[in-house]
């Protein structure tokens, strides 16, 4: 007899916990701390607060580990706490704006992953600096996928606190993990460069990634959705929940980059009365609509969506970590792809404490990219579309490459966001990107080449001069009437040396 | 002010379709195709009923297609027909054995997809040869993740059809997807040579891969879970639900693997009282016993729970679909990683229809996967571990190399099922199979090296001897003395070629 039985989220995603990252204790660690990191720079960010982070990774016994993060973030209403942290599939509403986060997934599955590895609680301390400090110890009901609350109580403080800690225990391996977590610290830091954040490890050893900027990106708006990107489904749903009456406000109330001129147009393409009431429309009719949308030409959709970081923050950032001899960084102007704005950003490094060839550095959504960087589109770009001799870029050229994709949907090809599709559009913007930012380092690299050249003479030129001058003297002390001379020498000297060094070396 | 908001298992897969590999029309259409094939083999074999299974996809407008799926496998029951179909995340009982889908997924997402896509319903018509018929016409309420019953009727019939007929349809691009979904059905053909399988195309091209044995492969068993594969959650539960009022017959009876003896070894391993309640253990003492069992060494799990094909049937399925010149299989003893029992199978087929240098045919749990295959382990074994000269093959050698990979759990680097991840164990076995075909490959390459260079020997000889024949034929046409000795030499030819034909060349 065959049973039928519903498996709620929570189990679910503990079955194919692989989906979200947590594959083995190495992965699991590194995402978990991630995770939790990311959702913290999410609720400064919110607010325009400055973050200021602090992660404390402590070693319970030989493979468990405890997380502890604290944030000054916007905080979490207490009556929210339980759903906002122990229970899957639950976020704060959906709209179509950059965000880091996987629609409330990332920070539960860190939490459930640590509840199923040591069976362990969470313990969630939240201000919205209203006075009243929320304390929660949660667990997740996995099989009903409901918080369980195992206390709560509210204090009074005088102080006007703000921010969210959680502190959690979790089966891992800190030696094998640790390079890519301190990695990802250091990768945060480069497009986080207004974040202070303090990282504790397991051994007592403090990282300070230090705030070296107060300037902080705008915060995207929201943006209703573009014809290009609505499916049947969302189609017909918006159409009952909207209230127009007719047609021509229906499109130009619920789709972005739709104004009165473009819908009437719209709907004389595809042949439905412009005053036709919309929850009279047939399935048909609305199929019909929805794949002319995707054939007319509506103009693209705009950035406001997006929150790239900028030029100037990039370059801060990769100065501040990279520490380079020299640096540039260039945004293109936003594109899209399949009805989804995009912008990419992009800075080139070149020497200082940048020993590797060809460090390619990857973000989305300010996400640092960790894995599988083989398979990106970045490095395809990197390593077919740009003939790299043409910007004196040699092979074991110290040059760091840093590729910042934002957008309303970045295309992961995977759903542990490991890495980013080959989508035509995107793919030709980074390698304009890459070029345009290699056509200053080609100048850099021929000044340093000629600086180089010049200084070699200088040191030919002086070492000669030196022992010109010194035989001269030698001379001199041999035969005294020659010492009037040796005064014109050091004239000369002088003279050769101011020519040497005044070679265009800027 | 932020909103929490619930978002129902459906919601959240539909936007993240990518993870079930609907990430684009030809993708979609391609794996709705799959997951319905796959249910309709599943739901044969579960009751060990010879699979006949008829695929129709019509075209119903430019970019829409019907997919017709009938099967004539176990049947659902009436009641069950709603959640089976048009309610994600709800599937039969979970056991520990080989199967091919996703909990409940695959099959739900395409008929989601199908509904997103084109508005459409599903309609389903199954009976378990009960002598009644269900219909129903279902759509997925997305919001809420529950079926509508749109129509419902029972039909009594007098014949005793027993199967289950799915129709509905989904937007796609069949020229892109042609290439690959015939590819899926030919590589199907290779693990299930006992299914009878008819596909009509949107042109209406019959395509018919015959059953060409009536053998099929064991059903598995299910079996309890192996102690190396226990989280701690899962262990608290097992707790929870027992009725064993001491230790060792918790162990015994909950676990795979352990008999009383080894239970109370292990028990005294970990410092626990073997006549202690299971329901008394506190939470720390369930988490040292899980840990301790990663480090006790009980006996491998035991392949019960696999199906593997066979050496057999695999070599009856690639030499009905390849039709090479020789073809081996061979199937590993069964091992184990992490606590998962696999068996690895390997076929090595050369020369006839197969024109390609190393063709790579990979499956996993009887599932063809065609995505992804240069990250697979199966490629990094061809590539790198083998060294294909030893065995006589060059690299224009025209020869497939199939690997089958079934386990309780296979390792997937992605959710969408693209590839199996490189575990050591598993790719020893995957070098240990290919090189035992290879063996033999390399016989028989040195037989047909060896019959190549006899026939050469054989066609110059018998143009030299022609010839000689020839010129002694003509040598008496003009002296008629000799005409007796034509007789000795045309006996001569004949010892001749008797000797080279008996040149060993079986």
């Amino acid at each position: 007899m065959v049973e039928y039985q519903e498996l709620s989220p929570a189990e679910w995603f503990k079955r194919n916990s692989s989906i979200a990252g947590f594959d083995n204790p190495v992965r699991a660690l590194y995402t978990s701390i991630r995770e939790m990191v990311e959702n913290s720079l999410d609720a400064c960010e919110e607010e325009g607060i400055l973050p200021e982070i602090f992660v404390l990774l402590r070693r319970l016994n030989e493979d468990v580990y405890q997380i502890y993060v604290a944030d000054n973030g916007s905080g979490v209403s207490g009556k929210n706490i339980p759903k906002a942290f122990a229970k899957l599939l639950v976020g704060t509403k959906f709209t179509l704006r950059q965000s880091r986060g996987t629609f409330g997934l990332g920070g539960k599955m860190a939490i459930m992953y640590g509840q199923i590895s040591t069976g362990g609680t969470v313990r969630v301390i939240s201000s919205k600096g209203d006075g009243k400090v929320w304390e929660y110890v949660l667990k997740i009901d996995i099989e009903k996928n409901e918080p369980i609350v195992l206390k709560k109580r509210v204090i009074k403080s005088d102080s006007n606190w703000k921010g969210t800690v959680v502190s959690f225990s979790i089966s891992g391996d800190w030696s094998r993990a640790r390079s890519k977590v301190i990695q990802y610290f250091k990768n945060t830091g480069i497009v986080a460069p207004y974040a202070n954040i303090f990282f504790v490890d397991p051994d007592g050893v403090l990282y300070y990634f230090r705030r070296t900027t107060k300037k902080m990106p705008k915060k995207p708006k929201e943006v209703k959705p573009h014809p290009y990107g609505v499916d049947l489904d969302t189609f017909s749903r918006m159409v009952s929940s909207s209230n127009s009456k007719d047609m021509v406000s229906f499109l130009t109330k619920s789709f972005h980059r739709v104004g009165k001129k473009t819908a009437i147009n719209f709907l004389k393409f595809c042949g439905i009365d412009p005053g036709r009431d919309p929850k009279t429309l047939t399935l048909d009719e609305m199929a019909r609509i929805v794949r002319s949308m995707r054939k007319f030409s509506f103009l693209p959709p705009s950035p406001e969506g997006l929150s790239p970081l900028g030029e100037d923050l990039l370059r801060e950032g990769i100065i501040k970590e990279l520490q380079p001899d020299w640096c540039d960084t260039i945004q293109r102007p936003p594109k899209s792809y399949m009805g989804h704005p995009f912008i990419v950003e992009v800075g080139l490094a070149y020497g200082g404490k940048i020993k590797e060839p060809f460090s390619l550095y990857r973000f989305a959504n300010r996400i640092p990219l960790l894995y599988d960087a083989r398979n990106d589109v970045s490095s395809r770009v990197i390593n077919q579309d740009i003939n790299w001799g043409d910007y004196k870029v040699k092979k074991d050229s110290p040059i760091a490459i840093i590729v910042h994709i934002c957008s309303t949907k970045i295309p992961y090809k995977t759903a542990g966001k490991e890495y980013i599709a080959d989508i035509p559009e995107i793919r030709r913007e980074i390698k304009l990107a890459i070029q345009q930012c290699a056509r200053g380092l080609r100048r850099y690299l021929n000044r340093i080449e000629r600086r180089r050249i010049a200084e070699r003479r200088l040191s030919i030129l002086s070492r000669y001069i030196d022992k010109f001058v010194e035989s001269l003297v030698s001379i001199n002390k041999t035969d005294k009437k020659l010492s009037e001379k040796v005064k014109d020498v050091m004239i000369l000297k002088g003279i050769l040396m101011d020519m040497i060094k005044g070679d265009r070396v800027e």
